[in-house]
């Protein structure tokens, strides 16, 4: 049996993780796979972590020399961003050698520049791990559910919001004591934006998007918005009408486009996606013949990001073992419009906060009324300091129709801070 | 671009919707998977469906006719059973056709000749309908998640079992108007035995197990219990105690062997599959990297398994078409003792109706003191009836021990009625 051999560059945590598994179960996937995986060649900004892991021999200060050694057959890049990364990916491919990524910033930006160079050239590009750590998803998507339309793909896919947002409803933690602690617990980077903000979210929604749909959708595509304004208040109004609050990154078929999106959303307690808690990540996907499923596991950590790098890497080896012919994939490849956020449809929660006195009902209805927005529900309650607030949920209604109510409202006057938006996603409302 | 030849023996429910999602859907697998599928023969007992379906032209009412067909380069077996659906497999292979089964029985009864006569003529037998309906599990076991050494698979498989506990424990049906209920909804079969005996979960936990542990276990070696001693009464105890009831198809890799069984079982509430609820099926998946994972959706209905039927079709039409070499799979088969019910150590709830006089609390305490039998909870209440009921928890113990205290609880002649045992699954506990 010939030998697979693997190049990796990039030796943090997750490059650590992989690098374990590899010493750990090299019988193993000798006797159950059938490959004889060999790591020749690793690259990494410091030597400590090679080191560390007593591959000091194979260590190389620079990538390119991972993907110029002519003995890998298979690089698996795991620097992250689409700057260095970009370069070392095309070179790969450019090398003749298949890859195995991470890395969603690239494969949300330039995944397509990536797939098609990989498809001209008869290599693999394998990007399992680059959305929802360990969890099989894009796996399924690409196999096991390819007789479906897929219609909607709903994921929980940053597990950092997702354990704030839990720890906010649980203990009622508001926002800055709850990214204090994800941050004590190392969930959550020094710099929290691209967590907290959902650009990781939206990155990962590209890239899912674009496998279900067989489409190409980039992460500056998708309209974002991020957890900063949740507070505890919202959780609290959210939990007595029977939802949850959830950074949702969504993309439905419709038929004028891609639905495509990532904010707090509502979402029913008896969704299967509400009882998804903490740091664990999971993704629904509803198609046409399979009805809903769902995805579900932790998708962070060195295990979990280490375990999809290897599942695509044993995936690759085994074609190369077997002699396998690269087979073209996404080649259905089709391009949908986005569907603009004005013409979004959907029911509304609304938090408004107002001047304590009479007529503020009276006025905000009034205006939601003029734009053609129905209410299914409203709560007031007063606080001590003169100021009340309002919450209101709408029936569905266009998106464009609740800003300009949000901004008719604000003229009004009665506003005594900045309303809180966020949408419902429930197929009974 | 070649066509691919499908041949299907069997046109029930899952049948009609193979070929329903074949006529829709013909168009989008040409330009999004690149195969070109065309259903050139079936056959049923009864011509009706066929003419439903407008696929007269292409029937026979013998399953040889499809399979002697020399078009043919893929037979779908949907009769079900171990019987003729047996010889309709062992046929095709012989007559060099790939095979996509949904026949759990066959799979989990005679599934390693089946594979080992498909290895040897280089063919493919695909089988994800088999297990979980729709759900991708198995593709997610041989591709996604390979990296790992997997070390428990626990799974709610049943959908009918699953429906009427559901039902019991929200709305304190006793058993039979739970079955009554679910026959009435076709969830349950008149006779409802495969499933409420647990035979339907331990066919399925055998093909499961066989393929997560890479051994060959087969059902008959399952010890099962079923439903039917289950009481609402159960359900109240164990939602008071922080759990829920389900009927739980597990397998966990031990030092002494492999631990597989299909019984009731209380899981704590915050564990994944306790909000799996109806008809719904998930299996939770437990590797040495990934850690916990689970996999949702709906474990039976047409749509759900032709979804998984199509899916392995296509991806076999996709090796036809892009000549791919058949890869070896199992090769690492390896024999695991099933370790013995007696020597199982879990934690236990045990429920005994008992006389209402002094003495019965004492007199069951001393004799699991004497088994060595530890005591985590008890709970005694009185009826109305002269009668009482003691519902203990255990601490870990051996079920040899457990089964010894009931013996001799029995002996002491204070039960007035059969005890109920049900193991919790607790990592906790």
């Amino acid at each position: 049996m010939r030998t697979v051999n693997v190049g990796l560059i990039g030796l943090g945590t997750v490059g650590a993780g992989v690098v374990r598994i590899l010493q750990e179960h090299h019988e193993d996937f000798l006797r159950n796979q059938g490959v004889d995986l060999r790591l020749v060649a690793c690259a990494s900004r410091e030597a400590q972590q090679a080191e560390d892991l007593g591959i000091s021999d194979i260590f190389s200060f620079d990538g390119f020399d991972v993907i110029n050694n002519p003995d890998v057959d298979v690089v698996i890049e795991l620097v992250g961003g689409t700057t260095i990364a970009k370069e070392f990916v095309l070179a790969a491919l450019k090398a003749g050698k298949h890859v195995v990524t991470a890395n969603k910033a690239l494969m949300a930006t330039d995944g397509r520049e990536v797939l098609e160079l990989a498809q001209k050239n008869g290599l693999e590009v394998a990007l399992e791990a680059s959305v929802g750590g360990g969890i099989p998803i894009i796996g399924p998507l690409t196999h096991s559910l390819t007789a479906n339309r897929i219609d909607s793909v709903m994921g929980i896919v940053n597990g950092t919001t997702n354990y704030m947002l839990t720890r906010m409803s649980e203990d009622s933690l508001d926002y800055a004591t709850a990214l204090a602690e994800a941050q004590a617990k190392g969930f959550a980077e020094a710099n929290p934006s691209a967590d907290v903000d959902g650009f990781d979210a939206a990155a990962k929604i590209a890239i899912l998007a674009s496998i279900a749909f067989n489409t190409s959708v980039t992460m500056d595509q998708v309209p974002t918005e991020g957890i900063t304004g949740i507070s505890p208040v919202d959780l609290d109004y959210a939990r007595e009408m029977g939802y949850c609050i959830k950074l949702l990154a969504l993309a439905h078929r419709t038929p004028e486009g891609l639905d495509i999106r990532v904010h707090p959303t509502m979402l029913p307690l008896s969704h299967p996606l509400a009882s998804v808690n903490g740091v664990f990540n999971a993704i629904y996907v509803v198609g046409d013949a399979v009805g809903e499923t769902m995805f579900f596991g932790q998708g962070a950590g060195a295990g979990a990001a280490a375990s999809a790098v290897v599942g695509d890497l044993i995936e690759i080896a085994r074609h190369l073992t077997y002699e396998q012919k690269p087979m073209p994939s996404h080649n259905g490849h089709q391009p949908m419009p986005i569907k603009p956020m004005d013409d979004l449809v959907t029911s509304y929660y609304l938090r408004l906060p107002v001047e304590d006195r009479a007529g503020v009902l009276a006025t905000s209805a009034a205006v939601f009324a003029q734009n053609g927005v129905s209410i299914f529900s409203v709560v007031q309650r007063g606080a001590h300091d003169q100021t009340a607030e309002l919450a209101y949920v709408t029936h569905s209604a266009r998106e464009e129709a609740v800003r300009a109510s949000l901004k008719g409202i604000a003229e009004t006057g009665i506003l005594t801070g900045e309303p809180v938006l966020i949408r419902v996603e429930d197929s009974e409302a």
